[in-house]
């Protein structure tokens, strides 16, 4: 039976919920591909029939479909949360909201190297994922049963991953996600007020100010976020004001990956390889207020347990002051050269900004 | 340096930021109390010195404070994440708000027994420590600077427990954490549109349909909420209508130490003792809407990895229905006599409701 999505009737966040399966339940079940670690992995080169038949690969002009030559590969996650045909099908149950659990899940493949991470892909890897987000994007925006599209990155299985091989996700929803929801009312009102992005009065701000900024090019700002949740999150945001992720220029994505790599790659120097996550918040498409909104990318390593109590009440403490975070990770920047595999314990004392 | 207080710009999320402390940071430092595992537990009577001193305590009458033979002990955490002294100092820095880290922060010592649970507690003990959650909190907010008081409980180290025995939180913060304005604020809608209190509508549905029941009494009802966002999640609710949970009777006191053993107890033999945590969630003091809030107590089983993503979008998948997770818990009546140390793998097949 196809999964459901439910509303709770109080504060209007909306659920995944897998359909009944008429027995004891399994609590640890996930809905990723599992396999045994080692010699069969679905997602390396030459094994493209273990795979659903792929969406989206980049590979050399004369090559078939599913055929080994390929820089990125996207296809369907075999264990969907969502399914992609039907009608929604939105109806109450008793107070209660639901809708049929329509939608798309699609694994994306980043690289044919079962054994790199994005901090150490050759230059041009990471642009082509990043090329095939926004492509998977546009395309899955077509459907106008979808009003969002989340793209995001587990890595490591302390943050959810359940493969190895390098791959990201997108889900595409027929519901805004609600901390999207709450970004576009937060600087809705602040538009309304100011008459002007809040985020981009936030980037003038962390400019002028550079205690909390970690990397910077030409085209994009990272820095860790003022009222930081989690220690050692970044924000990266485009220099110039856009709602949209899906309207990324060519050479604003030359930009993001070397930017987005470079975190990654301070994330592996200075914290020893952790397990992290980045999403991408966008506008969702046909947004009536684009002046409002900015395009992002969030990056959280986790390094602490979160408790149940932070869950429940949406109250964080972080232990480590953004500023303190910023000013460790910028300082790496002697050491950014050294090679994968010669990575040091910790930067040298001294120094710094 | 102290702690500070500060506001996301744009959702209004409060966050405790440590202060900065002017040398590497440790990313993995946290606020709690360590020790080694073994002999020297703090917690444990006769060691009533390695706390700081009490600052409530059920013990018989006649001996002193501080002395050993207290059932339930209340002590500030020795390393609390908000200090109670000074002025709260609400400022802006640019676009941003932030305040002194004021408040409290103390530790709620349930029993004198170290290697007990709240699942195996004598049937009185429980009971004490709902009354000692109940006067802190009327303690606490007292003090006009507190807007709040937070108590939950982290039980096992997957769900932030630093310390094995048995004990849990409060937190008095100047602020009302956001999933809480978010439950005002969607409980205030419902009223304004049907004139009647959300929690009130949903238990009497939740009864009627029966599906997702886990466990009631005379005062209080047990189930897993319809759009859970966590396998096996249950809410406990009174069944009369009241905002505050300071206002609770020693006969409802009662009661919700028997269903809320009852609820761990099934954990405890369904799931095989897994980390969880319960919150409880009540209106701020002085609420001016108090018929449409309906204070609870939310328990969360930590079962899975919550991804990243989870937190970025506040998009969750819930891989087990709450109908079976409920169905489950509830199918365990037949072995809810089974004393500690004798528990089953798994309920017999067969039976149910």
């Amino acid at each position: 039976m196809t999964s459901e999505l439910r509303k709770d009737p109080v504060i209007g966040r909306w659920v995944i919920v897998a359909g009944e399966r008429g027995r004891r339940p399994n609590p640890f079940r996930e809905y990723a591909s599992r396999v045994p670690t080692g010699d069969a992995c679905p997602f390396c080169p030459g094994r493209e029939g273990m795979t659903p038949p792929e969406v989206l690969a980049y590979r050399p002009d004369g090559d078939g479909a599913n055929a080994p030559r390929w820089s990125v590969r996207v296809v369907p996650n075999r264990f969907p949360a969502l399914r992609i045909e039907g009608t929604l099908e939105k109806r109450p149950e008793g107070l209660y909201d639901k809708m049929r659990g329509i939608g798309a899940h699609e694994v994306v493949i980043e690289t044919p190297d079962h054994d790199s991470d994005p901090g150490a892909y050759a230059p041009r890897q990471l642009e082509e994922v990043l090329h095939a987000y926004r492509d998977r994007m546009t395309d899955l925006l077509h459907d106008a049963r979808f009003r969002y599209v989340l793209v995001f990155k587990n890595h490591g299985a302390a943050a959810g991953a359940t493969l190895a091989h390098p791959h990201s996700q997108i889900i595409a929803l027929p519901i805004v996600p609600i901390r999207i929801e709450s970004e576009l009312a937060g600087a809705g009102q602040y538009y309304a007020y100011r008459g002007r992005c809040i985020y981009c009065d936030i980037l003038a701000q962390e400019i002028a100010d550079g205690r909390r900024l970690v990397a910077q090019n030409a085209e994009f700002v990272a820095f860790a976020p003022y009222a930081s949740r989690f220690p050692f999150e970044v924000s990266i945001l485009p220099r110039s004001h856009d709602p949209f992720f899906s309207s990324i220029t060519r050479h604003q994505t030359e930009a993001l990956a070397q930017i987005l790599k470079d975190v990654l790659r301070r994330y592996k120097l200075a914290l020893k390889d952790p397990p992290y996550n980045y999403v991408i918040h966008t506008a969702p498409p046909g947004d009536p207020h684009p002046e409002r909104y900015h395009w992002q990318v969030e990056v959280m390593p986790k390094l602490t347990e979160v408790a149940g109590f932070e869950w429940g009440s949406g109250f964080y403490i972080n232990p480590t002051p953004p500023e303190e975070a910023a000013s460790y990770l910028r300082d790496l920047e002697r050491v950014m050269d050294v090679p994968d595999g010669h990575l040091l314990e910790s930067p040298a004392p001294g120094g710094g900004h």
